[in-house]
């Protein structure tokens, strides 16, 4: 089968692997119809060292159920499902707590050991735990949508719950990607009131205002922050969801939360330390988050796709079949595209 | 009248100083019978630059109003009342949230321009927002524990609810100071299963014990952490109460943060920066905590006091008179104390 391998820094290439197959009684085999790439994705394609074995990627799909090892219960053959980022064994304790990413059995697609998802199949370990079936067939119009619920979506939920929005609460986003956006939208549907886009590209900044951001700040830095607290009476947003993971971005993040506020981190943190431990301390400011446990907001967030409560969907900028993968690393990274589609 | 006065680092002083006296309609002059050395006048106490004025001292008092603003509506000459840690007008957007630390119009008590709790009198702004009557006389046994809800038994509940204590869960309380212990006593209260005390002194940990600790750890930086790991089935504590504010005491805070998991913060950050921002990240730990709103705790604390359910004026181990603050200082500094009450 093909698949997309990972070398290095701005080396990706699609190439033939082994075929993906059951190898655990708890495994399925899953025929990929459509993943996407990752704003995460763009870490390793800049900094990457340079590998000989290299790295399988993606880990965001939807497919057809192929077939499935003899222990399987909750999928079947000819299903269509959605995958979660992560998976898991839907039944340890933190499984049973909605912690999914800390599954005691669980784990990360791709790399070295397993398929990802930018390939034609997968075996996905622990497939009652970690597949959802989708009431739609493969080719519903719905489903650019419906796989965000693998991560996007679900990790800017996240970020939102995370940063405790609620109704009548100022939400501030920092990071205007698709997770970003998609904060956005969950920040919208949780009832915010005011919700800042902290953002630069002309693209995204309309599509944020589609999805319901009602202010936009363009500043970086302690610009930025001075434009925020600006326009929220000089005290800063309830909630903030950081969106990026740069050192810069979390400054920006701490530095515009209200005094008791939060700060929901959904960025990969690029630095080894959370800033401004003094001020956040006096201010009672809370800090929380991480990788998102998408697989615990499918349920609730499919009915809102279905129904057209929320259209993640729309920040798939561009579609692409397996052979444009490497070119569309390259437009995300070049801030060409937003998110890139690949339909198998 | 006289009062404590810091002229730098162990340089602690009784002086004769000017008399309180209301200034704002919205004061009231309270003659102080009880106050206390808290654990964070040991910070100056150790680094306060020499000053030829001096900081009054003390934010921890019980006394008698002697007089009130012509505003002043809530208490009235002759009442017994107990002082947060800080002041507060009670009707600010943050007051009226519960978070009486961010008052809009609020502060701290002494320093140059206010008194302090550990001195005769004291000049206590927005009285109706701050000052709280106590039901009972002035020499009620249960003096010395509604006197810890000016400060350290709110401050270990704020420690305990920002650290998501909940019934049949596992706490950590780092630090045996008077926070510590009751972070100890609120953590049982809420419900806590097993209780974790990291702590090295014999009189401390006894109390922690008569509090409720169902563990101790005495080890300190990774071998705590690996100790505590041992305690909790490998996986940590779901709540950590962090209540000393060193570098290592919150390393080792969010080292034992089970995935999921929440640190309250109460001790003061001597660092400027959180550490393990990405191992918190991966697990999901939340971050949170600051200065307590004690205010808004002492209406819900206060029954537990007089009706015996926690007891927490078992912190104090000493007690003095004014001419004995200096000494005070010294013997808390010293660990012969772990806190000392000051009678007038």
């Amino acid at each position: 089968m093909r698949a997309t391998v990972m070398y290095g820094a701005h080396d990706v290439r699609v190439e033939t692997v082994p075929d993906a197959k059951i190898v655990e009684p708890t495994d399925a085999l899953v025929r990929v119809t459509r993943a996407c790439i990752c704003g995460s994705d763009l870490w390793p394609y800049n900094s990457m060292p340079a590998s000989a074995i290299g790295n399988r990627m993606g880990h965001e799909f939807i497919g057809i159920v192929e077939s499935i090892g003899v222990t399987v219960r909750t999928v079947k053959k000819g299903d269509v499902v959605v995958a979660p980022f992560a998976w898991s064994d839907g039944t340890c304790e933190f499984c049973q707590q909605g912690l999914q990413t800390s599954c005691l059995h669980g784990g990360w697609w791709g790399g070295t050991e397993l398929d990802g998802g930018q390939g034609e199949a997968v075996r996905v370990p622990q497939a009652d735990g970690t597949l959802v079936a989708l009431p739609v067939g493969p080719d519903h119009a719905l489903m650019p949508s419906l796989l965000t619920l693998s991560d996007v979506m679900g990790t800017g939920h996240h970020a939102a719950l995370r940063a405790n929005v609620r109704p009548r609460r100022i939400a501030a986003v920092v990071g205007d990607g698709a997770v970003g956006l998609c904060g956005v939208i969950a920040a919208r549907h949780l009832g915010a009131e005011q919700i800042i886009m902290l953002g630069r590209h002309p693209d995204r900044i309309a599509l944020a205002r589609r999805f319901g951001a009602t202010d936009v700040v363009s500043e970086r830095g302690d610009a930025a922050i001075e434009r925020v607290r600006e326009l929220t009476g000089g005290l800063g947003a309830h909630s903030v969801l950081e969106c990026v993971g740069h050192g810069e971005s979390m400054r920006t993040a701490v530095g515009i939360a209200r005094a008791g506020g939060a700060v929901g981190r959904v960025g990969v943190p690029q630095e080894t330390t959370i800033p401004n431990a003094q001020p956040t301390f006096y201010a009672n400011i809370t800090i929380a988050g991480g990788p998102a446990p998408v697989r615990a907001y499918m349920h609730e967030l499919m009915p809102d796709v279905l129904e057209g409560r929320i259209e993640p969907g729309l920040v798939f900028d561009r579609t692409t079949n397996i052979d444009g993968v490497p070119d569309g690393y390259r437009a995300m990274n070049d801030r060409e595209a937003i998110k890139v589609m690949i339909e198998f």
